[in-house]
């Protein structure tokens, strides 16, 4: 009955969770936050009570010993040997990574290698790594790549029509992201509907602050809406997704902005909800102002729900036809509004869904009609648990090897 | 029986064509080429032949009254008031022009407005409008925009999510081109189909060295791939089509090349079909590649219409449902290559076509069968016509008035 901790680590921050398995039972799970400061934040919940605490946590390393102090003292676990593996959520694996793998110090390298396509995000994901390296030196450590799962695109979706020189030479090429989740989700589709993964062409929606849709055909991913960063795509919290690329210098003449501050500042962090309604990147906020009768918020919801409602229409199209359509993370899990506005109009291609079911918040459900040809699933997503089974079949097959 | 000259003038070139209306008979038609150069060639067709040659031609007001000589010397007419209106192809008329309209000063201001959004190709434009107002000044001239057609767009499709100030500040939005084009094309649908314009939702599929697709439902455009400028939307000859705005500053860094250059040189030009092939923005010389096995041939070929299904798909979404779907233009009427791979697989939504009419290159034809409930046509488009339509109905319009 193996322990198994989750981590997904920032670059001031470290989520954790320890799961036991197979039952996939969350023994506990918190975040340590602000690391590097006087006044760092731990939060840890137990016996499902979340207890918050200021302490001094000057680097990572010191967050592990922290972490794993207070499993002990909570009685989570009696001894550090309980912890059997460590599951590293990795952002960004490149080409290089199609799959979960057991970490050693060729794979650290690969993800520094890998650094170079994510600069903000890889090079924490390596400090959490080398943390619990030093404070576990024994324990196996896994590597879970959020880019994996894509990885079986065919060149047909991945490539941009580019010069073809700029994939070979630079790595330019759609890489997709959130892949652990839309993982889970249709995995679990598969099961909810009783039906082979292998058989199912499978349209996956997660949306959450970041907004990524995926074509999963036979469980292989196809197509994706992100692309070579996490802007593209759909439009989402504050991201723009897709634009003319033409728009980048005319808005640099515009506004005297350089390129760099045109992507990172304005079309990563002020458009997208919050650009169009001028409110919030809230979705909550702006369906409450949108039902106040704000036409800038109601907009917002319209262009945000148009754009994956249109997705739908191109991957059922790539695919030939869709078996199921799936949502999920902290808007498809919870938001009616956004679902009706995604759905309707999509019985043409055979999408009869249930307005009653369709207000169910935040649990598993079926949201079509029993004799849809195409089914509809809200699914709350699961990566710690992806990450968690990621690493115990990883270790087991090292044990065996 | 009036006779109108549709002009298409471009910063050093000059197309004409001159029709009998409302027979819609081509009189004749040709181009004066390097324009402002010793060597300009001029070309015109009389009775089905081209005669070509080399004159001077300082400038477009010169080239105009060359033209004119020209009709008188080949008898095409034998008054110059046997001409009754000339219609202008503008490229870009921003938010101010919703349809073609008749020319005067206010016009003329409006189109330079337009010019910062066609920085190229409305000064062109306006250059040939005023020659054609100094050689024959009581001659009714009227512009017939690129963009008018899709003015319809309802602003949950022609808006970015972008800062919404953007769009009030700086115009920036989706305006569409090929306006015309899809237009005529979708107009001749519901006559082939026999049915009402008002009552159908179609997908037009103008694919030439330029390509866009529209959605066009109830005889209005509600949505087109092309954006703020022509480069946005599927692959084309030598443009990118969308790609990941956080490529730019990428591209950049790699390159060295400024935002402009990046946009301007590589994704306009450098790009799409060429881009991905290394052989040529010809599609004719890309599909007898890939017939040789050149794999980055077959590869550019599959991007390309792999773009254009997916969108057939999204518009389908869309409208809720599609009724026909039309090809126009270079490639959409004369490549059933393509044509296959944009229709393959959509048989989930209706489409059932017949590869034995897709052989047929160049005409007016069906491509479904019979009991397809989405009709498939080919359609070659004819933006002159529209032209001269659109310069009758307003001249006409103000002779009642």
């Amino acid at each position: 009955m193996p322990k198994i901790m989750a981590i997904n680590c920032g670059s001031s921050s470290l989520k954790f969770q320890l799961l036991q398995m197979p039952e996939e039972k969350v023994l506990t799970k918190g975040v340590i936050e602000r690391i590097g400061l006087d006044d760092a934040i731990f939060t840890i919940s137990v016996n499902g009570e979340k207890k918050r605490e200021i302490v001094e946590v000057p680097d990572h390393e010191a967050g592990v010993s922290l972490l794993l102090d207070k499993l002990l003292e909570n009685n989570i676990i009696k001894e550090l040997t309980e912890i059997e593996g460590v599951g590293h959520r990795v952002d960004h694996g490149g080409e290089r990574f199609h799959d979960s793998v057991l970490i050693d110090e060729e794979v650290i390298k690969g993800i520094e290698a890998c650094s170079e396509l994510a600069p903000l995000h890889n090079p924490a994901n390596l400090v959490g790594i080398r943390a619990f390296q030093k404070v576990l030196p024994n324990v196996p450590a896994v590597a879970v790549f959020d880019t994996a799962f894509h990885q079986t695109m065919p060149e047909q979706s991945y490539l941009y029509s580019l010069p073809y020189e700029y994939y070979q030479k630079y790595g330019i090429r759609k890489y997709g992201f959130h892949g652990t989740s839309h993982k889970y989700v249709t995995q679990r589709a598969a099961e909810l509907l009783n039906l082979p993964l292998e058989e199912l062409r499978l349209i996956s929606c997660h949306l959450g602050n970041g907004a990524s849709i995926a074509a999963v055909m036979h469980g292989k991913s196809i197509d994706t809406s992100m692309g070579f960063t996490p802007l593209a795509g759909v439009a989402m919290g504050t991201r723009s997704g897709n634009i003319d690329p033409a728009l980048i210098p005319y808005i640099m003449k515009k506004t005297g902005k350089s390129a760099d501050e045109v992507v990172f500042d304005v079309l990563n962090k002020k458009s997208g909800l919050l650009g169009i309604s001028g409110i919030s990147s809230d979705l909550r906020e702006i369906e409450e102002e949108a039902q106040n009768g704000n036409p800038r918020a109601e907009l917002a919801l319209e262009v945000f729900a148009g754009r994956i409602h249109k997705y739908i229409g191109s991957y059922a199209a790539r695919m030939s036809g869709v078996d199921a359509i799936i949502f999920t993370a902290g808007i498809g899990e919870n938001s009616p509004v956004i679902r009706e506005k995604v759905l309707k109009g999509l019985e043409f291609m055979g999408v009869y869904w249930d307005p009653a079911l369709n207000r169910i918040k935040g649990r598993e459900t079926f949201l079509n009609y029993p004799h849809s040809p195409v089914k509809v699933l809200v699914i709350p997503t699961n990566e710690e648990v992806m990450i968690a089974r990621d690493t115990v079949r990883l270790i087991s097959a090292k044990v065996k090897a």
